[in-house]
């Protein structure tokens, strides 16, 4: 056999490949009494498995073409369905030829940059963000500016540094419960957004994988960003709707840049599966499942976010400081007297408990005391398990 | 509302996006009565709906877990199964570590573009070469140089150019009944190919989605370019073999190189369908299913070949110049007038009989008295129509 003898070097965005040091930590203490608070993956007892199962058996009886080819752009009756349910959030017509279907709403993240980020361009985000944004921005080589967009001094901040000739391509945002500081964007910040971005000329991309997902009326009636601007791209899933495996995310976006993104969209992987988007097609026309679903759900993640919530304050007291989030997954905290989180996990581990450190969620000056705390997919037994079990976890170290 | 009163520009790549006029006019063109001799698709009557419809109900009746998030690297147990079946194959152990899982073959393409590909880079591609391959290698604004690589002097052709100087980053080949040549390289060439990527320090891309569906035992055993050099990323997938819509594709690769794509499989779009992933490993591991699917494909694609290319020459004689592939879909046709196959086209469609062009198939210098017949998808009555059609639109453009 030939040998190699001279490796082609590698591109230079390789540089920017994170490495995932947590990623290996948390697959080494996946042991069977781990208080799980780690992944921020929905409750399999969400799901709707007897559901899938009816609705497999229904399209594959009638013949194989399900298995096919599908168009590039997506099946054009969940485009529909989606161009419905997308008009009536944003109160004008969404047309199902404005709708991008993506392998995940990560898949939507990577072409939004293939279509709009070019070696240092300015991508702003927010303090913390989501790590998965991070991670595909860092491969486009931007300038990466981090503002607390959610806070309260945050939109104020973003204004002064554009007073100062910031010229950002986008902004990215994650306005409800977002992943992982749990704020939500008020009505006013939302406006104010959409202010900011008409002016200047950005676009802003709004990540919204919770929004079906939050616990009051009054949260739930928010305007979504794209309802207040056309310079927004839209981003939702079903996979905390419905199931990740489906691995169908969406967008929509302005006039213009919906046929550049298809066109990234068939280079990267000529389509999605058209048997997934059927069965999610078959899923959520089913009178009342969709619904039933979420009211479900939002029960569920809100009886979880109480009971880890009342086991930290009752073990941990003023030790572990957080804001109650409104919906979602998460619980962002940060350890007053300054803990490295990274520290404790490795502690917290040998005590069973795990989550993730926050010093990933930062683009940059991270706050290494802080962490994330997912109430998502732990059972209400383990999550009441939590408290004690930090808590002997930081004495080890912070007694 | 806010307006967007000026656009965020397009990233730079979006300037290789080429236009698919082609695709418009197909779609405009599928009318019911058409022979559907432009899509590259597999036949349905191939695909084992029934046998789906099983695995998932079996699945599913032991819990949802299998609709969650899975693993960015994919599913542990269907990677054993693909490193057996590559270790077989190559003839040298191949770990489940070492296969990359993506979203089709075509993720695969983009996910080495990002791992190999720096603007300027050479990428060596075939002569014609397949399109979707062209498409996405253009994003990566390489320099792509074209050299009829299956043909008898190609490589004479190849080894001249890199006496000249010329220092290609990778090379892209399908080996077996190439998309759209439909040629298959000779184990001479196979050597010495992977002797020429040995000296010269160039990564060998083999795209391999029709080498399982080969009509002759002879074919059947040429080496894989795997076999006889390190520098080779293998591709494979589901897509030919179950069916399209798993959107599976995998590939092997050199060490060093596997750890760089799983990250960016990960940045992409954080990992394949674990539902699907459960269903293809399902189908594989059910006794004797999958040869006997291959069987059957073989025997079903070589009679469509056979059937179209005896209407082809008992209606236009030498007026359409081909070779007989010894495998796949493809038919790859030349006018020997001259004829550009693009006006062809647009008078074919009025018979009722649609191919592609050849043009849309060359990285550079289009042959335009070329096209790509697909036999794979069309039913014997209508490969039968097809001679007549073509010749009564060629009689009316160059009679």
């Amino acid at each position: 056999m030939s040998t190699f003898v001279s490796a082609p070097a590698l591109a230079q965005r390789t540089n920017s490949l994170a490495a995932s040091a947590i990623g290996s930590i948390l697959r080494l203490a996946d042991s069977a009494d781990m208080v799980a608070l780690a992944a921020g993956s929905p409750a399999p007892e969400t799901f709707c498995a007897t559901e899938v199962a009816e609705v497999v058996a229904e399209l594959l009886a009638s013949g194989p073409h399900s298995l096919q080819y599908g168009d590039t752009e997506g099946l054009w009756s969940l485009r529909e369905w989606i161009a419905a349910e997308q008009t009536a959030l944003v109160g004008r017509q969404v047309s199902p030829d404005g709708i991008v279907m993506a392998h995940g709403s990560q898949q939507a993240l990577d072409l939004i940059c293939k279509a709009l980020i070019d070696p240092g361009d300015v991508i702003v985000v927010d303090r913390p963000s989501y790590i998965g944004a991070l991670q595909v921005f860092q491969l486009y080589q931007p300038e990466l500016v981090s503002v607390p967009i959610a806070s309260d001094e945050g939109l104020d901040q973003l204004q002064s540094l554009m007073d100062g000739g910031l010229r950002p391509k986008m902004l990215y945002i994650v306005p409800n419960f977002a992943n992982p500081s749990g704020l939500t964007l008020s009505r006013g910040q939302r406006e104010k957004l959409a202010d900011l971005a008409a002016r200047h000329g950005f676009a802003i991309v709004e990540d919204d994988p919770y929004g079906k997902l939050g616990f009051t009326d009054e949260v739930s009636r928010l305007p979504a960003l794209a309802a207040l601007s056309d310079a927004v791209i839209r981003i939702e899933s079903f996979s905390k709707s419905l199931f990740p495996a489906a691995r169908l995310g969406y967008m929509t976006a302005p006039q213009g840049l919906v046929d550049v993104l298809q066109k990234f969209k068939q280079a990267a992987d000529l389509g999605n599966s058209q048997f997934v988007e059927r069965i999610v097609h078959g899923l959520v026309t089913r009178p009342g499942l969709l619904d039933g679903l979420l009211v479900r759900s939002r029960a569920l993640y809100s009886d979880r976010r109480d009971t880890l919530i009342s086991s930290l304050r009752g073990h941990l007291g003023d030790r572990l400081r957080f804001a109650t989030p409104d919906g979602g997954f998460f619980l962002w905290a940060g350890l007053p007297d300054g803990t490295d989180a990274t520290r404790l996990l490795t502690e917290a581990l040998t005590s069973d408990v795990s989550f993730v450190p926050g010093a990933g969620f930062f683009a940059d000056h991270p706050d290494v005391a802080t962490l994330r705390l997912s109430y998502s997919c732990a059972s209400p037994e383990r999550l009441t398990a939590a408290g004690p079990r930090l808590a002997a976890a930081l004495d080890r170290i912070a007694p």
